[in-house]
């Protein structure tokens, strides 16, 4: 909280001079309004809330939180699931929500330059407007930021055909904590000229500078999709269909798993009883094809209905129209929210290679069993990216707050034993930072601890975030 | 050259107790055949090659090393156009041909791990017999070894659809110059776990650790190509049709530019004249598509061939079976060699936007006629990849070694002009870093320099390649 020796009230002047007096926030309900983001039930007040209009007078900023040491907290939209946004240190968050345009459609190229604080899905029907495609789509993607998928190298459904954030980020603007704004790289697709800034900022979390300008690569939208949803009598089953989905030769651009749990809440939730469930279900595969010939695609439905039906899967639906479509990634896309709404609940955002997914699965309700709590799995299948929602549900807080993380811990040692790590798309952020040891030892964290001195000396940049200073 | 003062002879009995007797070598004969690369006439002779044969050697030899400050280059197959293997300041060229197995092709989850000394196309075809696909070749890649190509962040003609080797890096095990071994990420698609250590290593040109493990993902291997020869009568109009062909939705395989020089050039080196060449064409386009239906194929080489008619080109050349289409391959991938043989030249890797290549290769003229300088230019048009080989010639050694570099200068700061970058592919190594500073800014090139010191306190590995120590 701001009080009369806080170096943050020291500063009010001089930010109200730099970003504008009407860009200052104090007052409690803007303060409460970011104190949180989509992780869990956490809240911590910032003292200040700064909305800059452009890079330099967030480059202004960061010179004065680096010189007196006060925390920022760059913010998005504030939809991530691991803590990235949250002020958990107080001082400045920094919203980019003013920088919002997108500053250009390069048809000649396939690239699009925008600033971070536009909403993913405008830029994506943005450039749609124009034939182009930009792939990667968080199931938030009509609320979340550009500027934070960068943050958090995010994914979504498509990342199985189309692959994640970084595979299209091409150069980055980024105003560091000495107030030095830089370009990463270049507007090229290949680059081999030093070493890959741009990469090292992709999914860094807020942590190694501001992202201000995003350049990213695009593609000829597919003119045609197709979807199918399958239902299968037993979960492991369902994941090994979709290593040998991929083994047929497949590539799906999209392929979601959802548990029994998973689908049956988010029907209620949305008030959708579109898919009938029959007893013996206990999970579902939703499998979109796409590409611009219509024939090909329904060759490769048909050949990946056959191959799942050796998978003992129930009767398939296949969508009709763009109505039904839309509806069945309506129920996919909000299966977050149902988990949510229905109670407290953790995410773990695990991944696996692809193949090892039936063990995963398995691993996790046989931990689950072990420490007494229910848990509902669903995610993004064809990248081995499985969201366990651990349901606290009848579990008392003793264990909720204690014993659960060993359990965690559990889940975790068997997803490194797998081959795998502890986030896929959600990043470390501040939850899952204690984790961390379970998949990098002492020298890699130095090197990353080494990494974020080098670009933020005085520690001020989302501090505490992925992992503590040393 | 070693002397009795030498730290190296110091540690020769050293070295030979580590990777054995048999792997150490000082004789004239192997130093010399380890004193260049393919890099234009150079030749620097290290003080010793060793071979070590497991991480483990490695490990105890850069421990050495960097207590005893001895510069350490590691070193592929030589096959570098940047001279990032040669050991320009003596000491130990630490040569990873012995690291050359294939540890596991894992059908199930489409990956591959391998050591960094396999030959690319030994990989490719391991790989390709199990029906999967690594796509990035370098036309080297009958000689150069994969442990390279993650070095220099490899591209090759397949790059414009399926991306270069840092797309298809998962994880890789590091031999770090403090002898501490560790892996940079997880056998995964996607990863939102901490800093991206894995993209900050490829490209890296072995400066921050040596690769001893290289995870890489692979893609089920498309089951058809075709393959055609525009021949244009403006290179410009060739340059403009390859922009063109993307912005109609057309992602083809691959699609390389040739001018008329490296057309002919090619043919008298290899003694094959599969391709009659039209007295007014200037540049010709080779464009593949691969895929499984090869119906789609044959539509998208009708829609393509038509489209290169609005650019004013002559009789296409559709490669009527495998054999010819090998051979219009190897005439593509031997042009490097056949513009050596021909003449002392250097090689300029220039990369833009695509839609910019027209101005780009005009400007390179414009830049050459004002030097006096011949170029023949060919590559990756559908990355906007342009080789710019210049031409020693008739051009005096004055010149050559004189105002030749302004003329570099111009044309990579016509390169930067365009949004471009002046390595798309082979690194900057020795040979280019000096006109890094055209491209990165002293705050820039300080990032660089902090992750070099954070990784090799000492300076001993591969130092004073991409950038001088400060």
């Amino acid at each position: 909280m701001v009080t009369a020796e806080s170096p943050v009230l020291r500063q009010l002047d001089a930010f109200r001079r730099i970003v504008g007096a009407g860009f200052v926030f104090v007052d409690p309900e803007v303060l409460d309004a970011y104190a949180s983001d989509e992780t869990e039930d956490l809240h911590y007040l910032p003292d200040v809330v700064l909305k800059p209009g452009t890079p330099e007078e967030i480059s202004q900023v960061l010179r004065i939180c680096s010189e007196q040491r006060i925390p920022v907290t760059p913010r998005g939209a504030g939809t991530g699931l691991s803590g990235g946004a949250l002020p958990h240190l107080g001082g400045v968050v920094l919203s980019l929500e003013r920088l919002n345009r997108i500053l250009d459609i390069d048809e000649r190229n396939l690239q699009v330059t925008t600033e971070p604080g536009v909403i993913t899905e405008v830029l994506q029907n943005a450039v749609r407007e124009k034939g182009l495609f930009y792939p990667p789509d968080p199931s938030s993607r009509g609320s979340c930021m550009i500027g934070g998928n960068i943050a958090e190298n995010s994914g979504g459904p498509k990342a199985v055909k189309y692959g994640v954030v970084k595979d299209y980020v091409l150069n980055l603007e980024v105003v560091l904590p000495s107030g030095d704004i830089i370009w990463t790289g270049a507007n090229v697709l290949k680059n081999a000229t030093g070493y890959n800034l741009t990469q090292l900022i992709v999914g860094s979390e807020g942590t190694l500078g501001i992202v201000t300008k995003i350049v990213l690569r695009l593609l000829p939208h597919p003119q045609h999709d197709l979807l199918m949803l399958v239902p299968f009598r037993s979960a492991e089953n369902a994941c090994a269909a979709v290593s040998a989905i991929f083994r047929a030769g497949y590539t799906p651009s999209a392929l979601e798993f959802m548990e029994r749990d998973a689908l049956e809440w988010v029907m209620r939730f949305v008030d959708n009883s579109i898919v009938p469930i029959q007893d013996d279900v206990v999970a579902h595969l939703l499998i979109e094809v796409d590409g611009n010939d219509m024939d090909v695609l329904m060759k490769d439905m048909e050949g990946i209905a056959t191959l799942v039906q050796e998978f003992d899967c129930g009767d398939i639906l296949f969508a009709d129209d763009a109505q039904q479509k839309a509806e069945l990634w309506k129920l996919r896309r909000r299966v977050g929210e149902a988990v949510k709404s229905n109670s407290i609940y953790k995410e773990e955002d695990t991944v696996v290679p692809r193949a090892e997914l039936p063990q995963l699965l398995a691993g996790v309700k046989a931990i689950g069993k072990k420490y007494g709590f229910h848990s509902v799995c669903y995610g993004h299948a064809g990248d081995g990216n499985l969201h366990v929602n651990i349901i606290k549900g009848d579990l008392s807080d003793e264990a909720w707050n204690g014993s659960l993380k060993e359990g965690i811990r559990e889940i975790f040692a068997l997803v490194k034993r797998l081959g795998g790590t502890i986030s896929g798309e959600h990043g470390i952020g501040l939850v899952q930072k204690e984790y961390l040891p379970i998949v990098f030892n002492e020298v890699q964290l130095a090197l990353m601890r080494g990494i974020k001195q080098l670009f933020d000396p005085n520690g001020i940049l989302n501090a505490g975030k992925i992992f503590d200073p040393k």
